[in-house]
Formats: C-alpha cells, sequence, structure tokens
C-alpha cells in the first residue's frame, strides 16, 4: 500500500537581476518544490497522467520570477505555490523553499559574496504558511561563555570552565503570522548577533533561550523560534608539556564530534 | 516560554577492531546521541545540574563499545539507548543513530573501502523503537526505464522518452518489529538492488512502489519502508548540430536541479 | 607583462552507453581540457579572434565520445589533444584529464557504484605523454603497522607503538611509454591494494616505497610511479580513566590534522 | 629508486586569542607543514630515526604560536621555517602554508564569519621566500562583460554576447620580495574586487590581465601575481518559448561545467 508521499525540483539556481535607472539589484536563489497530491496512479500502475513533470516546475520557476517584481522572496513563494496547486492535475498541498545566497554591493553592478547567513524562506498552501529562516551564520565569542556545575558520572572526565571560546553555525526558523518576511529578516538576524554577544553564556541552552527571546520580544508578529546550534569546540591546547601556560590563549579547533543543542521558544 | 528541546553527541567516530585467532573484524561507526528531558532549569536560569556534558556521551559511547561484542547496530544502540536514560538526571528520551561505512576485505587484516552503500540503524527509548536505513546507494540502469504520459501545461518542454538512463542514490529507511538488523539489512539492501533494475520504470514513482513492494514481500517483519529518490538527470546531449546521430548514447549528467522523489509504502 | 597561461573547460560531465547485443557497457567520465597557446591578444587588447570558446571545447568533448569507440581512455584522451591541437587557431598545448566514476554491474543493463577507487587518465600534445592515477582508493589495516625510532625533540609528545591502525587515501600518478592505460590501470590498482597488505609498516614512507616497487616490478612499461597519502590517523581511545584496558580494539578516527606523505619510486 | 618526497603535517586548526585591554583580537588559522631532507632510510630500510613525527610538528605550531606574537602571518610561518630546518634532523627545505579565515567584529568579544576571501601565506626556506594568496573570493558583475567575436569552428554554437554575467571564484597567488603581506593584503585583496568592477571585460582573459595590472601597478613589492579564475557560467533562461522576453533578466546559475583560465601578470 502506498502511505505518504510527495515529489518536485530541488536546486532550481535562479538569478534576477532587476535593473534600475543607476544601479541593479540582485537576487541569487535556490528553489525546491514539492507537491503532495493523489499520485497513486503513477506509483501503482504507471498511469502518468496526474504528475507534472519535475522539467515543468523548474520551467514555471524561471517563468514566474520574470513577471514577478520578486521585492518579497515570501511573495514570490506564495506565487508559486498558487500556482503549482491549480496547475497539478491533482495536488492537493504544495511546498515552495527559497534559499538566498547574500552578496553585498561593490559597485552599482558588481557584487562580492557576502556574509551574514543564508535567508531562506518556506511557504506552504492551499492555507497559506510562512516560515522564515538562516543558515550558515557562524559566530564566535573568544570570552563570556563557560561550562560548569553539569552533572557528573563514572565517564565524565571534563573539566569546568568559567571562561571558554563559543562557537557555533547558527540555523533559526521560524513562523509568521503574514508574509512579513522581506522587512524583518534582517532584524531577526540582527538580533541574534547582538543577543549571541551581550550575556555571559553558562550553556549553549542559555545561550538558545536567550536568543529566542530577544527574537520575540522585538518581533510580535513570530510567534516561535527554533535554533539547531552544533557546539563547534575549541579546545584549550596543553602546552605545559613544553613548559608554557596557556591562559585561554591558544586553541585547537574541532570539527567532530559537535555538540548539537536544538530547541524552540515560543509565546 | 521554552518549547521542544533536545540535545547531544553528533559524529563521534568510532571504530572497533575484534580480533579473532585469524582474521580481523572491523566496524566503522559514526554515532549521534540525542536526549530529551527537563532541561529547562539550564535554558532559562543557567543552572546546569540536570544536564550530562555531550563530552560525557562521546566517553559513553567509546566506554560502551569496548564491553559490547558489537555483533549488532541495534543492540548496541540499545545499550547505548539504556545507558542514557539512566545516565541523565532528568532524561525521558534517547535517540541513538549509528551510521556504519562499508569496508570490503582484502586480507585477513587489511579492507578496502566498500560499496553499497551506509548502513544506519537507529534506535530510541524507553520504549525501544528500532529503524534502520541505507544512505548514499547510487544506482543507474542504462535502458528499461522512460516518462511519458505526463500532464503537460504551457510551461512543459519536456519530450516523452520511452529509452532513458535513470540514476539515483537511494535512500530508505524502515521500521522493524523488533530489533533483527543485523540479520535483514544485507537483505533488504539486495532487494532494493534486484527490483531497481528487475522491471520497466515508466517514472521514479513507480519504481519507488515496486521496491517498497519487493522488500515488503520478502521481509515479513518490516511493516513500512520509506525511500527519497533524488532523479539525477542524465540528458540525452544534442549532436544533431554537428551533423551525429544520438541513440541513447551520449548523455551529459547533470547534479542540479534534481528531481526529488519521496514516498512510503506500507502493509 | 603576460606570463605563462592557459584556459579550458572542466567537470564536463559525459556518459555513454554502449549497447551490447546482450549487454551495456557504460563509462562515466568527467573531462577537463586545458590549452596553452599564444593568448596575448585577448588578455592584453581583448581580441578573441585567437579564442576557442570554452563552450565548443565541451561540445567537441560530446561529439568526439559518439564517433570513438571509446575503449581506451588514453585513446580517447589523445583523440581530443589533436584536436584541440588542430582547432584552436594559436593552441600549442592541450592538456586533457579524464576520471572514471567505478560501476559495477548489478544485471545486463543496471549498475550500482563501484568501489576501488576513481580511475585517472591524463593526456598531453603535440608530443603525446600519457599519465595514469587511482585517487579516493580508501585501504585500512587493523594491524602490520607501527610507528617507533623516529627522532624525538621537546615538542614530541607521542608514544611509540608496534601496533596500530593504518589507514589512507590513495592517490597514485604513473608515467606510461605509451598508451596502455587501458590494459594495465586494474592491474596497477590490484598491486596497490595487495602490496599495502603484505608487509609490515613500519612508517607510511616505508608502505609508499614497497607499493612503489611492487607496482615498478610488475609493469615494465611503467618509469614511475607518485603516490600521495594522506594519513587518516586512528587514536587509541583512553578508557583506564573507566576501568577498562583497551588492547587495540577502540579508536577514535579523525580526519584534521592529518599527516601527509608524498614521494615518487622510479626506476 | 626513491625519487622527490615529502612529507608533514596537513590542516592544523589553530586559533589564537590575543587579549587586548578592552577588545580581543582572534586569528583563525590553519596551517600545513611539508619538509624535505634525506628520508631514504624510512623509505628503504624502516629507519625512522631521521623523522620528525607529524605529531610532533603539530605540537611545535601550538607552541610556537604561543609565544608568537602572531602579528604578522609571514613572520609566524618564518618562524616555523626555521624551528623545522633546525628540529629535523636531515632537513632541508621546510614549507609552511597558513590560510586565514575571516571574521568581523560583533563586539569586543563577539564575530561572525566574515566575507572578502580566504588569505593564504606561504613560506619555505631555508633562503626565505614569501608568497601570499587569496581564496573563494567569489565576485559577479551583472553588466559590463562580454564574449564575442571568439574563433567559431563546427562545434561552436555559442551565440556572441555584449552583455552577460561575469562570475568567478578568484584564488591569487603572488610573491613579495620581502615579508609584507600584514600589511599588503587587504590592498591587494581590494584592488582585485575594485578592478574586477570598473571596467568592461570581453573575456576572463582580459579581466585577469586588468586586474593583474591593477595590483602590479599599485604594489612596488609584488614581482608577479598568478590568478585562478572559474568561470561560474550564468545563462540566459530560454523564456520565449513560453511568450516571454527575457532582457538580461532571469538566469539560470550552473557550476559544472565551467570555463577555467589561468594566468601570470608580471613585470
Amino acid at each position: 500500500m502506498l502511505g505518504a508521499n510527495r515529489y518536485g525540483k530541488s536546486d532550481v539556481r535562479l538569478v534576477k537581476v532587476t535593473r534600475g535607472e543607476t544601479t541593479h539589484e540582485l537576487r541569487d536563489l535556490v528553489v525546491d518544490v514539492a507537491l503532495e497530491g493523489d499520485f497513486e496512479a503513477a506509483h501503482v500502475e504507471g498511469d502518468n497522467t496526474g504528475l507534472l513533470a519535475t522539467d515543468t516546475m523548474r520551467n514555471t520557476v524561471y517563468a514566474l520570477a520574470r513577471t514577478h517584481p520578486l521585492d518579497s522572496l515570501e511573495a514570490f513563494g506564495a506565487a508559486l505555490v498558487e500556482r503549482f496547486l491549480r496547475a497539478g492535475p491533482t495536488v492537493t498541498a504544495a511546498h515552495v523553499r527559497i534559499a538566498e545566497h547574500p552578496w553585498s554591493r561593490l559597485t552599482a553592478h558588481s557584487f562580492q559574496r557576502g556574509s551574514g547567513g543564508t535567508r531562506v524562506a518556506l511557504v506552504s498552501g492551499p492555507e497559506l504558511r510562512y516560515e522564515a529562516g538562516i543558515e550558515d551564520l557562524l559566530v564566535l565569542k573568544t570570552t563570556g561563555s563557560g561550562w560548569a556545575g553539569f552533572h557528573r558520572d563514572e565517564y565524565t572526565t571534563l573539566p569546568e570552565t568559567g571562561d571558554r571560546i563559543l562557537a557555533t553555525i547558527v540555523t533559526a526558523r521560524w513562523e509568521y503570522a503574514r508574509a512579513s518576511g522581506e522587512s524583518t529578516w534582517a532584524g531577526v538576524r540582527d538580533t541574534v548577533l547582538e543577543s549571541f554577544g551581550d550575556h555571559y553564556s553558562p550553556s549553549v541552552q542559555f545561550t538558545l533561550h536567550h536568543m529566542g527571546q530577544a527574537v520575540l520580544d522585538r518581533f510580535a508578529e513570530i510567534e516561535r523560534i527554533h535554533f539547531s546550534l552544533p557546539n563547534r569546540h575549541h579546545l584549550l591546547f596543553d602546552l605545559e608539556r613544553f613548559g608554557l601556560d596557556n591562559p585561554n590563549a591558544i586553541f585547537h579547533s574541532t570539527t567532530e564530534p559537535y555538540g548539537l543543542i536544538e530547541g524552540t521558544v515560543e509565546r
């Protein structure tokens, strides 16, 4: 028996240049489309009449990008969702994910890859729902972070510390009451950056909650925010063996294993 | 307010060598641990007394691997789940994921990286649940696959075909009634490989359902199986422009965009 | 002033299916082309009349693959080199690199990704020169390897060992007197695999030399072979802290930092 | 017979925090060490007495980072080179490569990953030579670039254009007369960014030469600069099929295949 299923097109790489009188605007997007519906005939009988080709989905993304102003990722996502709900003969739900690579302006027409994380917008329908997100936002603080007072058992060897490096790659996702992504995304990102650095962090968990609170305090339209925070450990390198001290100066940064702290802060 | 949350250690890379009289056995594993529980004090008040350090989780993985025979990934996962349920002072649920890299034997003591996909075992508790999976299993068929009769709209340009290359990277996951992973994993993998090649495929969806059926037919203990199948498109290269035909011989393989077909087959 | 320069097309992904009476043959290739010549007008004056477009190079790869039997990567590479030497109006040298992904046969028309490393063929002209290579060949031995007697200074903390895991990802490259790649590649690969496991290794350096000698002993047409061998360290995990011994059983595998041993063995 | 050979440690990940009165400075480095010398006894006889362990090299990097001010990557590299020339009993040449990940300051003690490319410093000895480099510098211009007047043959299908997107990931490397890396690196990077955008580009080759000239004009201490410029093609998506024009607005960005243009500009 066929259970839950969906299909679509992923990694549609779309760049739109909007030519103003003196300067150009650039949007560098990766679009994923996924459709749900009654696709049983295709799965069981090999009857494709109910399927929109994923190649058609790709074409649709580029065609709609031509006429849509693309002034808001969420609005563009909603236009795609509405189109796919109409276009797929048996489609009952459509999900669009748009990731935007950051570019920072050099001149009126030239750009370099920016920092500050990848922006993500998710739209699904028929009842339109909007989520936004940040990915690949690397942050690090050189002090103002510790890890102490934790539970110890027979396998615990880690010493306590009141001063360590805290480094993480923020992935965040939040829901909007409405499609306000375009105006608030940079504000949420900046709030995350500020609140990451503005407090003493006794744990990644505490910082997660603190950043979530800061976002909810500032943005009334956000109901809840979810964070996924890998703890990119920076280990104090043991220099005593060489007759040297190490007053939180020399660290070995590691990629694996890593702690992974995930949680939601909500109203 | 703190919502759902969890934390743990990821990418714990464990290699265990079991030394038989004449030959060595090798298990090359990557273990992820995630715990749920009452961690509110840590998030809100900075009180870590309820938290087991993720470094302790790592130590625990290596320590338990020493005494556990590791004859079954599922049994090892269950031992870890039980340990973490006891060890975390406020833990209410534990999730362990174990991925195994394949090695194929060269001699009694030497190995080369094998093929056939990465094996995955997932165990969670307190009520023990077992899932198994395959990742990174690349398969391709040079014929016996088509794509025709699909819905067409004004954005559809793709021609129909009755003979194409079908290539995908299988990700599968299935649930067991009990911890029978060790004995059935290779059987499921082989069934996927066989059923991928044994039929005419009118769509990736049909092949997904066909492979799922083959697994359920053969393994009574499996209740449902989920597949995620990226369609790694191989496009016929247009050679007519150069006065050459192309009878399904010369293809341009692409990585993006790609179709993504996902679905569950269940009893 | 313009110094040395070259240009070309990289990552041309070509799949050729050769349809025999009962079974299909598959070659899954990635081709890189680089041309040298008198390109100064393009660099300095913006005069492109001497440049073959890299898009044309791509087309040429697919077109020549149609008529060439592709029974030998080296022969196909030589055909491309000769074509580009004629086609580029000012070209004086052409370099073609072909990497082949391994597939292993499941049925007459279906395949799974194989193991045993990526095959590489390099051809350059006008005076045709052939090199072959292996990449991504992961090998590991669970014993028969040590590291002792090395020089110690004030920064040396590593204990000596007579029994460790040795793991590496072999990259090899060798020159042929003639285009004998098709017949000898698998033989060289097998010789590397055999000689990796057949001796006690006091160092990666010794194993490098030993494998090189084995290849030169067996293949008279090979003048020299170069290896690049990252030492993928597997560290014995310290279990004494938990009251457990660790008789070379439980290892922590690491990706960074890694030793890198490179050298050539020649006649 | 043993030919050319070298060995060392790669991917030593070093983070140094320098604590000023009010703000912290951060250097996030990846160090590679490679040594040349008389290592024949190790290769041929298994005699390791002439080898410094690569683990010792790692320790040395961390130990020297403690006492060295690390105010200049080139000076730190030279200190490492000099140390390894003394420490390796038979070492005749040492090569140190240091890559620095960019961070941009958020507060006195917190940082986010910056943009502008990875800085690279290479130092070798005994006669000290310095090279510097940029990697991963993504730049794009939305106009002011074309590709026309190129040589056409029977495999040429690409239309000419006087207005396209030009995108590349700059890798550059240059030699200094002396260790002036610390003061000039950002200047070279900024010159590359400026000169990328300040001219009409008839080809990547022309832009390569133009950027090289700009660097040599501004920095008298640089003798030559080498660029490796992948042409990350942005293809105009064909919208005519859907009754839409496409006045250089909607592009499909691709990763493969890509043009690769490499060259040196020198005095």
